[in-house]
C-alpha cells in the first residue's frame, strides 16, 4: 500500500484521513499542489513549493518560510518509499497539502498546529478517460455558475474552498467559468488559450490559478495575455486548455459553436509535440496508452 | 472517549477523520449543521435537519429525502452512546456533516458515495471566552474582506467553503462581513440585528446563511428584514448578533463607533431573558459559569 | 386569407411587410402588444392598449394620447374582418405593432412618418406543442445568457431590440434568465412566479416586462413580489409561469434540481381553474385538444 | 427603381420589406453590413463579408460558411444590376442583412428560412448634413443611456438589437456612450480615437463594434488601444471618429468642454488626407459637396 | 451687518472665513444643517440638530453629545442678534457647520480642534427665482453624472465633501442623479417623490440624504419608499421635490418626457396647502412675493 | 509672518481664510496643487500648474488658460516675499488653490468669481514624523472604505471633496484604498509601487491622481502599470509609495504581511540615491534631520 507523509511520519495512505474538527474539513482552509513526473522525473517541483509557499503566506498559516527546503526532501522521500507501488509505465503524482489545523476550540481532540501531508499516487488516475480528447477535443461551455473572483478570495492562491468549482461540474463537463464581467477565467484544473493568427493568447492572470502548465508554455513559445470574452473564442483558430495532469487538450468548440476547423489546431500539436520532445515523453501517447490498457 | 456515528458505524472521535481523497477535503464539499441543547434537551433539531437537506439538494450531493428519518434517529442515537463523557452542567453540541465522498478517480483509496458523521462535544468547547461578552458587549467591525453573494455561491447553503471567513477573521476578531454592495450581511457563524425606537431588524436574507437562532427571534418578538448599512447600526439604539452556540450577544460599537449608549440593550436583554424562561435555561449565566470554572 | 390592418388601409396578411429601411428593423425600434380571446371575447384589450401606450411614450416614438381610442376601434374592425379565417374552436391572438417608421434619411424609399399594424391569427399556433406541459410541468434552466436590466434598457418597455431573449433561447428551452444582481427575471414571453406554504410570490417587478397575465393573477389571488434567487425555487414548494397564450404553466424543476415533489403544484391548479372559470374557458383542455388534433 | 437581391430573387426596392413575423422584426435578430465605395469601386468589401459570417455564426443563424463567396458574388451583381440608378458623382452603398427568418410557429404566413438581403442606395444618403462639421467639428457628449456590454449582449456582434443607440439619440445629436465602467465605448455608427503628442489611441476593442474604418486606421498609421474616460479626453490634443459613410470626422468638444484648441486637429487632418490619397477621393470635398447641391 | 457665532465668539459675517489649512477647506470635512423659519419661527430645528450630532458622529469629529444643548442656545442667541438685520416679510435662513478644524501639521498657523459655526441669512436667498416653478413645474433631467452611493461615501451624512453635484449641475438645472444601479437618488438639496393612483412613493432612504422637509411629508400623509427608476416616473400621475428653502416643487418633466398632463399635480397641491395651513404660511405666495419685489 | 497671495493680493496667512459662503466651503469646490523645492528650488512646478489647469478645466471653474503665466510669476513673488520667514535649512512648500468662489446667492456677502490662492509653508511640517519610515518602512493596510472610482468622481482632478480620505484615515495610517474592484488605488496623498525580479509596477493611472513625483520615477526607470492586487503585493519583493514631501517611502508590510524579506528595497534605496543626486539633496537625511531637531 501507498505510504503518505503526515507531519513527520510516514503512515499507510488509508490512514491519510484529517479530523472532522481541522480547519481543512471546516473551512475548506487548505491549501495545495498537485505535481506530475515525465519518465518518473519531477516536473517543476520547485515551482510547485514556491508557490505553495505564497499560497500558506497570503493564508497566514503558520509555517516558516525555510520551511520549502524541508518539502523538497520529503516530495523525495516519499517518492523514493513508494517506488515499488508504482507500474514500470506509471508516472509519479504528488499531493502535497497544507492546513491550519485542529481549531483551537476542539484541542482534546488531538494536537494542534499545521498540518502537511504528502502523498503520492499513479497519475493515471487524472487522466482516466482523458486519452480520445487530444483527437477529438473537448466540448466547453460557459456554466451560469461564475468564477468568485479575486477581490472575493483569489483563485491565485491555490486553496480548497473551492465549491464553486463542484457546482459548475453539476452543471456539466468541461465548463469555462465566465468571471463577474463576463471574461473566460479557468476551469475546475486547467487554464484557457486561443490561438489567432498564430498569435496565442491566454486569459488575463487575475481571476485565475496562473498554473505551473500554463507558465510552461511561456518556456516554449511567446503568448500574450488578454481579457477573453466567448467572442474571442468563437473568433479564434484554435483553443486550448492546460493542466498538470494532461499537460494540453484541444478545445474545439464553445457553448456548441465550433471554433475554427473543429479539429485540433495547428499550434496545438506543435506545442504538444515540442513539450513531449523537451520532457522525453510522448503525453498524448502515454495517456492514450493508460486508456487503452 | 467520545464516539462518533459514521455512515452507520460507531467510531471513537480519534478516528472520525476523512480521506484527504474525498470531495470534502479536495472542494470544501460538504454541507453541515451544528447544533445545540438546552439542560440537554435537544433546540430545533429538526429545524436544523431540514435545513441540512435542503443543503444537500441544492449542492445534489445524492442522498434521498427520506434520510431525513434515520438522520433524527441517528441523532438520538449519537446523544446516548456518549451521554456518560459529558458533565451534569454541560450541554450537548452535535454535528452533523455530509460530504459528496472520494472522489471517484481515487477509488481504490476507499469506497465511494455520500459520507454522513455525526459527531457530539460539550458546547461549552464553542462558547469558551464568550462569557465576559454578556456584559461588555462585543466590538465588531467591517473587514476589508467582502461576503461572497449568494449568486456566486450561495451562503444560504450552509457549506464548508468558507476561506473568506477565515480571511476575514485573519483581519480581527469580531468581523461583520459586508456584501458586495456594501450591505452587512453576517460573521463567521452569527447573525446581525439593530433595534431603533423598539422596532427590530435583521438583514435581508440574502447574502446569509438564515440562522436558526435569529428565526427563533421570530417566534419570541416580531422582526423585520431590511438591507442594514453601517450607518444604520451607528444610528441605531442597539445591535446585537445570534448564533447556535451563545444564543444572543450584545453589540456595542462597530468600527469604534458606539452603538447607542455603548451597553447591552435593553431589548436584548428582554429577548434574552425570554430566551432563557422558554428553554428553562439562564443562557448567559450557564455561559459565564463555564467561563469561570 | 387574413387581413391587416396598416397605417389605416387594410391590407393581405402576406403583404404585411416592414422595410429594410425601417427604424424598426434597423434598430429594433417597434413596441409592441399582443392579446388574446376567450370564447372569442378580448381578454384585458384595454391593459394591452395602456401599456402600448406607456412604450411609445417611454421611446419616444411621435404619437398622440388620444390615439389608443382609434386602436380600440381598430382592433375590433380587425377581428371583424377576419372573422371568417377563424374556426369555430379558435381563439384570437391581435398583434399590434407600432415603429418609429422610415428612417429620414432613406425618405426617398417612401414615406416618413409612425407605423401602427394590427393583424391577428389563431392562438393555437402559439400554444402548439405546449398542451403536455399542463400535466407533466417544464423544465426551466438559468443560462448563461443574463437578463438585460432596466437601466440599460428597460425590459418594462414592450420593445423589439431582444437579441439577448435568442441568445438565451439558443442555449436551451424554457431559460429563466438571472439579471446581473442574480436574481430570476423572466423567460422570453413569460413570467415566474414561486409557492411556498401558500403565498405565492412574483418577482421583483423591477427587470421584467409586467404582464397582464402577471396582473391577472392580482385579481384572482394576492402575491408578493420579492427578489427570486435559484435558492428560493429549490425551497419552494411550487413554481409557475405566466403568459398571455397558455395564461399559466407548471414549472417541475430548475436546473434539473426538482420543485417540491416535481408535479404541478396545488395553488397553480387552483388558480388556474379559476381564471378558467372566469374566463368560461378550460384552458388547459383547450389548448391540449388542439394540440391533439 | 433601384433593385435589391432577396434570397436569390431580384426586386424593386419598394418591395424590400420583411414580414411582420420575421424573427428580424420581431427580436431584432438580424446581422448586417454597411459598405462604401471609393469613385464606385468596393472599399474593405472582404472584410465586411468576413464581419458578417462572424456575426452569423455567433447568433447562429442557419448559414454554411461558403456563403461568403455567393456574397461576393451578389454584391458585385446588385451593383450592376443599379448602376444607372446612380448619379455620375454618386458613391454605392451597399446593405447586406441575414435573418433568421420567418418564426417557425408562422409558417403559414410565408417560407421558412434564414433571409438574405442585399440592397443599394447612394452614399450621399448617409452623409447629408454632414460637410460642416468637417470644418467645425463635433460637439460630443456622454448620455445618461449607457452601452450595453458585450457580456449582456455583444456589440462586436453587428446587429440590430440596438434600442439602446435610440434612446442615446433621443438625449442629443452626437452621443458617446459611456459603458457600465465608465469608459467611452462608441456612438450609433462611430467609433472614437483621441491624440495626445503624437499618440492615436482608441477605446478598448471590447464594448464597440470593431469598425471596418477603425481598422483602416491601423493601415495608415499606428494607434493604440486603451480605455479611455471623459478625463481623457479633456486632456487630449485631439479626437475624431470613424464611420463607414463619412470615414473621418474631427470631434472638438465633449460635454462642452473644448478638446484641444478646439479646432480640427493636425494628425486628423494628415490622416484623412491619407486616406483620401490612397483611395483617390478627396474625402471632405466629395461630402461638402454633395451637401452644398 | 449680520453677525456669525464661531466657537462661542460673535464675529461680523465679513470674517466668518475658515483657514485654507482647515481640514473643511482641504478635504471637503464638514458637516452642517441648514434651516428655515414660518413667520420667523424655528420649524424643526430639533430634527436639524439631531441629524448634525449623528453626521459628526459617523465622521468622528470630536464633539460632546451633549453639545447639542449648546447648539439649540446658540441657534436663539444667533437669530436674537441679527433680528435687525431682517425685513418684516424675511424668514430665517440658519447654516450650521462643524469641521475639524485645522490640520495638526499647521498648528503654527491656529489654534486646533472642532470648529463650530452657527450664521444666519435671509431664505429669499436660497429661494431666489423659484416662484415661477410653484406653476410651471420643473423640468427635471438625469446627467450623466451618477450619485455617489453609500457604500463609497455615505449621503446620509450631511457632509460637504459634494463636487459630484457640481458635476451634475455642470451638465444642467434640476438634475437627480442616478445611483450606480439606475435608480433615482435625489437632486443637489431635494428629494422627490412620485404620486400615482394616490399612492405617494419616495425613493429608496438609502443613497439620499433624509431631508427634514421629506420626512415632514411623512406627517401629513403617508407616503411609501421604493426604487424609482425613470420609468416609474413616465409612468406617474404627478412628481414633487422637496428641500427647506422651498418646501415642495412641482416636476413636470423628466428628460423632457411630460409626467401626468404636465401640470403641477393634485396631490402636491393639496399638500403644499396642508403644509401652508399647519405652519401658518402660504409658502407659495411669499416665496413668489419676494421674486415679485 | 508668511504673506499669501489672494487674488492679486498679499495678505498675512493668518488672514488666509475661505468665506463660508464659498463653494469651496460648500461643496469642496476647489481644485490645487501643493509642491516642495530642493535646495529652494522649485521641483517640477511647470507640471504642478499645468495638472492644475487641467482641474481647472475639468472642473468648469472661469479662468483663462494663459492664468498659468500669471501663476509662475505668483509663485516667485510669495516665495521671494516670504523667504526670511524659512531658516536656512528649510525646504519651501507652495499650496495653490482655486475655487469657483461665493456662491451667486451670497452675492450681498461679498464679491463673487473665481478665487486664486498661494501660500506657503515649510517642508518640514509636511514630513514631520516621518523619519523613521525611511529605515523602518511602512504597514500599508486596506481599509474597509474603497476609493470612489473615476466614473462617480475623478481622482485624476486634484480636487478637495476627499471625505472619504479621511473615512479612510479613521480607519488607521497608512490606508492603501482597494477600487470597487478591488484593485489597489492609492492612499491620501500618495502613489504605490511595487517591485518583483527588477520590473518596478504601479497601479493602472486609472483610480489614482497621477502624482508629480510617480511621473518623476519614470525619468530615472521605466516602470510598467499595471492593476495590483493585494495578491500581487504579497509576492514582491518590495514596496514604495511616492507624495511630494517625502518623495519616497518604502512599504514593508500590506495588511500584516511581510512584503519581501521586511526591510527597505534594493531598489528603492537605488531610485531614492538617484533621486537625492539629480536634485543635490540627500531626502533622507533632509527629513531625519529636521525630526532630530
Amino acid at each position: 500500500m501507498r505510504q503518505v507523509w503526515w507531519n513527520g511520519k510516514i503512515i499507510p495512505e488509508s490512514e491519510a484521513r484529517i479530523s472532522i474538527y481541522d480547519s481543512a474539513f471546516m473551512f475548506g482552509d487548505t491549501c495545495f499542489e498537485m505535481t506530475r513526473s515525465f519518465n518518473k522525473e519531477h516536473f517543476k517541483l520547485d515551482e510547485h513549493l514556491e508557490r505553495l509557499m505564497k499560497s500558506v503566506k497570503c493564508l497566514r498559516i503558520p509555517m516558516r518560510e525555510s520551511y520549502i527546503n524541508t518539502l523538497r526532501f520529503v516530495c523525495e522521500e516519499i517518492i523514493y518509499k513508494n517506488k515499488d507501488e508504482f507500474k514500470e509505465d506509471d508516472e509519479y503524482r504528488l499531493m502535497i497539502d497544507v492546513t491550519r489545523g485542529l481549531l483551537p476550540r476542539y484541542e482534546q481532540v488531538g494536537s494542534l498546529g499545521t498540518n502537511v501531508i504528502v502523498s503520492i499516487f499513479p497519475l493515471r488516475w487524472a487522466t482516466k478517460g482523458l486519452g480520445k480528447y487530444f483527437d477529438t477535443g473537448i466540448p466547453c461551455f460557459t456554466p451560469s455558475q461564475r468564477q468568485i473572483p479575486a477581490q472575493l478570495l483569489d483563485p491565485k492562491i491555490k486553496h480548497r474552498s473551492r465549491m464553486h468549482f463542484r457546482m459548475a461540474l453539476n452543471e456539466g463537463e468541461w465548463p469555462l467559468l465566465l468571471d463577474p464581467d463576463g471574461f473566460i477565467s479557468e476551469g475546475p484544473g486547467y487554464n484557457f488559450f486561443i490561438v489567432k493568427e498564430g498569435l496565442v493568447t491566454s486569459t488575463e492572470p487575475r481571476n485565475i490559478l496562473r498554473g505551473i502548465s500554463r507558465e510552461y508554455i511561456y518556456e516554449i513559445y511567446d503568448f500574450v495575455e488578454e481579457n477573453i470574452e466567448p467572442y474571442d473564442v468563437y473568433d479564434a483558430d484554435e483553443a486550448f486548455i492546460t493542466g498538470t495532469p494532461f499537460c494540453m487538450l484541444p478545445v474545439t468548440s464553445l457553448n456548441g459553436i465550433q471554433i475554427g476547423d473543429g479539429k485540433p489546431g495547428i499550434m496545438y500539436g506543435a506545442l504538444l509535440d515540442m513539450w513531449s520532445k523537451n520532457v522525453g515523453v510522448d503525453i498524448q501517447k502515454q495517456i492514450q496508452d493508460w486508456d487503452n490498457v
